[in-house]
């Protein structure tokens, strides 16, 4: 089934509504939304590694196999994912790996991301698949960085 | 239950067994065998990006979420993995935020790695934790990578 096409605008707003709903679950407060070739949402989900007592169930990772379940397919060719924090080393590994056309995300992480930061993933020579990389707007970021400070904040 | 504990050359043995099942399965032939901080056996498979259609199913990853499962726990701390090559960027940042104390690898990967090759996962600032890294004897190393080889040999 093929769902309409959502603009960037409305996949970083779901991605940030997934990120408030794993604040919610007591999870780290990340989102991401997954746009098929056509702009359909293929895949949307939040951080879960608490709940699946799962080191690597990111939101990026769960929507990338969600993804790649629904088109039966391990190659995600042409699609799009919007994220709300720039994702660390072990996203963007799995973002090259299957094949994403575009990376879009909201704030930057410079103690853990692994795009513009660290590892910078898609800049190494060993990196076979670099989708296009764009930040979202400044509010989007704004709300989702927030997020993260209101959540560690009350951690403390 | 506790399984009985395994030498390093015995969990390195074990993670070459999956990476010739892989192989069989046609699917690239890489292994890996995690062993809890006793050294029991917490989980051995390969590669099943194919048969899972899912692009992160690396024998590394299968392994880390099967362990964190079996131990209900997404912190394998104490936990050693044993993998037949290099791991990658993705498969790197997966160790580090599962808390692997150890990791052994057979072959090096100077075209997709992301320990000793491009990313550097384990050397970068944004990594906050870092595993002991060795590398497995050269008659394994040989051997995983005679294995590799030959799969990509008859896939030409």
């Amino acid at each position: 089934m093929t769902e309409p096409p959502l603009t960037e605008e409305d996949a970083l707003a779901r991605a940030l509504a997934e990120a408030e709903a794993a604040a919610r679950r007591g999870e780290v407060p990340v989102g991401a939304a997954l746009l098929d070739a056509g702009g359909g949402l293929l895949a949307a989900d939040g951080n879960r590694i608490r709940e699946l007592r799962d080191p690597t169930a990111h939101a990026e990772m769960l929507v990338l196999r969600a993804g790649a379940a629904r088109l039966g397919n391990e190659r995600l060719i042409g699609t799009r994912l919007f994220v709300t924090l720039e994702p660390c080393a072990m996203c963007a590994g799995a973002i090259s790996l299957a094949r994403v056309a575009r990376l879009v995300y909201g704030a930057t992480d410079p103690k853990g991301g692994g795009v513009a930061h660290g590892a910078r993933v898609f800049d190494q020579p060993t990196c076979h698949h670099r989708p296009e990389v764009a930040r979202g707007g400044a509010a989007e970021a704004a709300a989702a960085g927030a997020l993260l400070k209101a959540f560690f904040a009350a951690r403390r």
